[in-house]
């Protein structure tokens, strides 16, 4: 979602590099630790937005860890203004482009890798900017942990149809599906933009996908 | 769909023996030749209901061949009586229940299998009887060609939804799959039934899979 420019979220985002940390790499390997893990899951969420998905993610799980990221510097600020006006512990935030993702968490490290409403990109020369796009899905692959998985929620039904797709020929392991998500009786988190569209009459999407097993003969 | 009991039904169908086939195991292994096919494909539909969707098939393809089985011989009646008013060649149709299925059709003979709108079965205890149930996928998949495809429809969610994840675990690979299906604009037959749940807002639910590749290390 395009969100008017702020004057005051580039200063805000540079007051608390505590928290939208400015050398996420230098964790790169160490979330759990850094995070205060202990039996807990590592959760990063792609494109947070205004970051209500993860805030209320870590309420609703109280042993896990989550690291949101967000390329738009004024959602950013005001995700990142929300967290510290409330609890925020087991959470840290990244303003930066997810196409650096490598940089910042080991192979294997991630357990959960949240897409929530991403961007459609529904021009077909724009098709590689998907976050679902096959190019994106093997890198995927590499930062998820064994048990890995991958949920993603669309109110969009091109994106979820050619994430669907996607996921499905390369590979991935569909683990849960749904045509009409009701995320309160799943035990997700719901934002406001979600429960928007749903009073529309809007169904949410959404999948839940392992990443594939490497071929036996490797 | 619960149809009335007719009384003219059973001795209408006895009367068509011709067409709604009384020994269709003789068929077996030579249906492209009983339906006059060449290059056309061989289509079965596991429950046609009252016959809309393989008679308009029938038009739209016009080089292909279509099998319909139906075990209610109410709407075996009705769409007997539905084709045999109409022209009606490239057709055949089959009134029992399709458990029997591989005594009628020879292993990789089918190019293409239709579940429309099957019924969802929804009470826990009956899983097993919706077909596609993990059960029955392996059967279609061995009467099946080798680019065979499995093509379903439904404007039921959670029969859709149970239909995917089956699929996808038993190893089908997806080729198309939609959350609002357009038949018309994608040249697929629409019934009645499709047309009202469509104007009552229901999305139809579609998707195509082709059958699991034969494991490698066979």
């Amino acid at each position: 979602m395009r969100m008017r420019k702020k004057s005051w979220a580039q200063p805000f985002l540079e007051e608390h590099h505590e928290y939208v940390l400015k050398q996420p790499e230098k964790n790169k390997g160490k979330w759990r630790e850094v995070l205060g893990l202990e039996n807990g899951l590592l959760h990063v969420e792609i494109g947070c937005g205004k970051g209500d998905y993860f805030l209320k993610m870590r309420e609703l799980y109280s042993n896990d860890g989550f690291v949101a990221i967000e390329k738009d510097s004024n959602c950013a600020a005001v995700a990142a203004k929300k967290a510290l006006d409330q609890e925020h512990s087991r959470t840290f935030m990244i303003n930066a482009d997810a196409v650096a993702i490598e940089e910042w968490f080991e192979e294997g490290e991630i357990d959960v890798i949240h897409l929530n409403f991403s961007d459609p990109w529904p021009k077909k020369h724009h098709t590689k900017r998907r976050l679902s796009h096959s190019a994106f899905l093997a890198r995927y692959a590499a930062l998820l942990s064994d048990e890995g998985v991958l949920a993603m929620k669309s109110d969009n039904r091109s994106l979820f149809e050619f994430s669907m797709l996607e996921f499905m020929n390369e590979g991935w392991n569909l683990k849960e599906f749904s045509v009409d998500f009701d995320s309160i009786a799943s035990n997700d988190a719901v934002t406001e933009y979600e429960t928007r569209f749903k009073e529309l009459g809007q169904p949410i999407y959404r999948l839940v996908v392992s990443k594939p097993k490497a071929n036996k003969g490797e």
